[in-house]
């Protein structure tokens, strides 16, 4: 059963070993956690639903309660809380694309807002129901969740837009091939989310970025069905594919998609090499990714990452005896581990780790095999389940994320983390930060950072402190030549920050592109762009188009 | 000096061999050539211009003649019987961003239309001036051809807008890089073109299509300017940048624009293997591009395009010789030929070509080396020139192309031979069609079909035959599943076919788009939407706001 108020499986969890918890003590004090409220309590809060009746909706609490939050940070507060504020008025769980027209058609009727759910697995706020005075449809896609079709010639498999990430790749590998789309939170999140918040997996590197992987598929929007044909590339114009890469539920729901899928390669492999310091391990991942040697995936963490990493890993022997070889080779305190993958042919897979060996030698790395890596590889999806041990030992945890060009990394990475450090510095309060790149571009690379720290006495004040780092360095993120995004997406709490980034012409460009495929504008109000200002068309004619379309 | 009337350097040209000519008689008969008129007689034709004055536009006869034209086969025809129809109003040649925006608010100002002219080479009518009673004028942005800013760090490029293809290369290449794009036109095709266009290069298995090599840059709308920050990658929302690729200045002029470049690669080269049948040839490929092998280019041609090209290629005894050689390796008749280029350091040469050879030899393809690749590679840029010497001969040649899936591709490329090659039947006239796939994903290829007929008894006649072919064609094409354009743009010619590919809601979101960057409907007017309809905004406002842009 899944967790009604954390991540995942309730059957599953990750320790926090008694060193990693001596370790953050260390850093960052001893902690106690807040009270965990219960869910019959939640269900007592839950007010009547104001959708009118239909036979597709499931108005009961405990439904409303499992869709009414996503995995933000403040998301993670309200359910922990017990104080959700709102929650959908109900929530339909579609079968096939005609029932998502069939329920847009309802809530175009009855003018309802929709938003649509995939593994609710959104750190941006996406699925969160708005505080309005219409009622609120939640639909989740997860029945959805089927191979419909594989073409081996074309490689184009389509599935229901509701398929979860081990769904995906286990109804593939049955057959022999690969979506290669691995994001942290493959375990819930589903093809459709992705597409709609254009993720980014942990090998893009050898797979692309959803982006590259979406092939087409068909979209309910409140305007009609669009069916977005497979073709592998077009001057045709601009890409209607690319619009609804991002549209976060906007301009309709994705209710199939085909996608470019791989054959399963004969060999894969984790390595990690360490280098004494982040200059070479970045500079080392540069030139790797630049000279295009086929890895299929790259991640190089800091000093403070590695150093949390190896104490938080848990098999401290093996750790012991590491450190003890890498000082022998010159490389102890400052050194960063740098994690990549190799995917291929065998042929192709001893051509890069060839390659690898070449290019790491001028920057003094350490390669010390598959040992680590396969570790990283077998835990790769675990560590979301790390937020739920962390947080029974009084400890919060968060993550921020951006991609830049190589010139800018270190500016921006240090921004961010001098920020997050000193953010609590008032209230006499240390936060541990630390941060790995991944993703990696000829151009640049994304950053990603985590922090870690003490709750603070109440659950509001503990809200309060997350609010001031959270805006503080997003702010500085997008005056930086930084994305708001590079894999999470915009949801709610991102929009604030996107007119930055896109230009007050390219949010009047998006907001176009809404206002055409929903022009009541009835979809996930509030998320990707504030306050759309729609056409919202009462005229007769609209309403009479509206009744023959349900008629 | 550039062909007033045809393409390229009027000193340069290419010879038919006395071989070829006899080879096209063969096949199509002996022709004559239509008489060609002269540039005196119509710079007599060309009537006033309506432009009200401005120092930055040209409004002689010559400039606006060699401005009204592309490379299509109607402007062929068009430039040669000197039968020009319409003439743009004046021309003018910007030097910085600044100077374009300042000419769209003159343009806005005075209700006149806007047609964004790079090297002047679509052949889909792109750049042609509509018959209208509003003034039209061209900007020519050749004079915006310099590197502006190279971060080495991060392989990012500035260039203006108008910098043609040999001004990027050897700019970059000064420097010790490459951008790698290298469509047909090269010679005189641009940046902001590339762009504007969605064009695909011959190396696109290397360094990608425009759409992964445009970072960034400006882009100067009649609602102001776009600037397009570079980061890696984003999942912050619809990307602009997919809007402004393929826009085909609909929605404003690109004026300067930021690519990802790579550093020269230590080896480069093609080879030619040929194989006893397209079916062999044609699934080689494909195993060798969804195996990723790391090539730059590959290039399938059917049987006939294979013999066509042999014919033409002017080395009879090297083609003897080769043929010879074939031979005793049980490749004859029906044999097809696959160039294949490998780019890339030693080390991954030498893993590609490891490669190449193993996946080759089930399908039975017999590698002949470098020789005619490089061949192939010198004369690469020169074949628009083949296109003047048939002209002389009497013989009329245009192309086609399309992309689609793998599974469709016999499909749609013999639905496409056969009607080309059956379309003057009634005419009693033959015409020689062959093929090539190039542009090849996991996922399909592209389809490059060649034409060959003799001229008619006159210009008409000629034009008629070729809009029977091409619009017989595209219908075809759209269709049955493929794109109406994988390199060549929408222009005017394929705009009637583009709402089949994108459907009517695409076509609504597209054109939302073109009225948010631009209301008043100035930008290239018919060009990729036929008759969009604008918001047209005349109030007192959109006067007033205009006036003060102005000032």
């Amino acid at each position: 059963m899944r967790r009604w108020n954390g991540w995942g499986d309730e059957a599953k969890s990750m320790a926090l070993p008694e060193n990693g918890t001596q370790f953050l003590a260390d850093r960052i004090g001893t902690a106690e956690p807040l009270p965990d409220c219960i869910l019959d309590d939640v269900i007592a809060q839950v007010p009547e639903s104001r959708l009118p009746p239909n036979i597709l909706v499931d108005t009961s609490a405990e439904t409303r309660i499992r869709h009414a939050r996503g995995q933000s940070l403040p998301d993670w507060l309200a359910m922990r809380s017990g104080d959700f504020g709102v929650f959908p008025d109900g929530v339909a769980f579609p079968e096939t694309s005609e029932e998502v027209a069939r329920l847009l058609d309802y809530a175009a009727m009855r003018n309802i807002y929709v938003i649509p759910y995939g593994g609710g697995t959104s750190v941006a706020g996406h699925i969160n129901p708005p505080k309005t005075d219409k009622p609120v449809l939640t639909i989740d896609m997860s029945r959805m969740n089927r191979l419909l079709d594989l073409n081996e010639e074309s490689l184009i498999a389509r599935f229901g837009a509701g398929t979860a990430g081990p769904e995906v790749e286990s109804q593939l590998r049955a057959r022999g091939y690969t979506l290669g789309h691995f994001p942290q939170s493959f375990e819930l999140s589903t093809l459709g989310g992705w597409v709609a918040s254009r993720s980014s997996g942990q090998q893009s590197l050898r797979y692309g970025r959803i982006e590259q992987l979406f092939a087409g598929g068909r979209v309910e929007t409140p305007e009609g069905s669009i069916t977005l044909p497979t073709i592998p590339a077009s001057s045709a114009g601009p890409d209607i594919r690319e619009m609804i890469l991002g549209s976060e539920g906007r301009m309709g729901i994705i209710s199939e998609v085909d996608v470019r899928v791989t054959p399963v390669a004969e060999k894969e492999r984790f390595l990690v090499v360490f280098f004494p310091s982040f200059k070479n391990a970045k500079d080392a991942a540069r030139k790797l990714v630049q000279s295009r040697v086929q890895l299929s995936m790259l991640r190089v963490s800091n000093a403070i990452e590695t150093e949390t990493q190896l104490a938080l890993a848990g098999h401290e022997g093996l750790i012991r005896l590491l450190e003890t070889y890498l000082k022998t080779r010159g490389v102890s305190s400052g050194k960063c581990m740098l994690t990549l993958g190799i995917t291929g042919s065998k042929t192709q897979y001893q051509s890069a780790l060839k390659q690898v060996k070449e290019l790491i030698k001028p920057f003094d790395g350490v390669n010390t095999g598959t040992q680590l890596g396969d570790k990283w590889a077998k835990k790769r999806f675990m560590m979301p389940y790390l937020r739920e041990a962390l947080w029974h030992k009084g400890y919060v945890v968060d993550t921020l994320e951006t991609a830049t060009d190589w010139d800018n990394v270190d500016n921006l990475l240090n921004k961010i983390e001098d920020n997050l450090r000193n953010a609590l510095n008032g209230a006499d309060e240390r936060v541990h930060v630390f941060t790995h790149l991944s993703h990696f571009y000829g151009q640049g690379c994304s950053i990603y950072t985590t922090y870690v720290f003490r709750t603070a006495k109440s659950y509001e004040a503990t809200l309060q402190w997350w609010q001031k780092m959270k805006h503080s360095t997003s702010r500085i993120i997008v005056e930086n030549r930084g994305t708001i995004s590079h894999q999470h997406g915009v949801g709610k709490d991102h929009a604030p920050y996107l007119p930055v980034e896109k230009g007050d012409l390219g949010i009047q460009a998006i907001t176009s592109l809404c206002n055409t495929f929903d022009p009541e504008g009835l979809m996930n109000p509030g998320t990707l762009i504030e306050n759309v200002a729609t056409t919202r068309n009462t005229t007769v004619e609209a309403l009479a188009k509206k009744q023959k379309k349900v008629q």
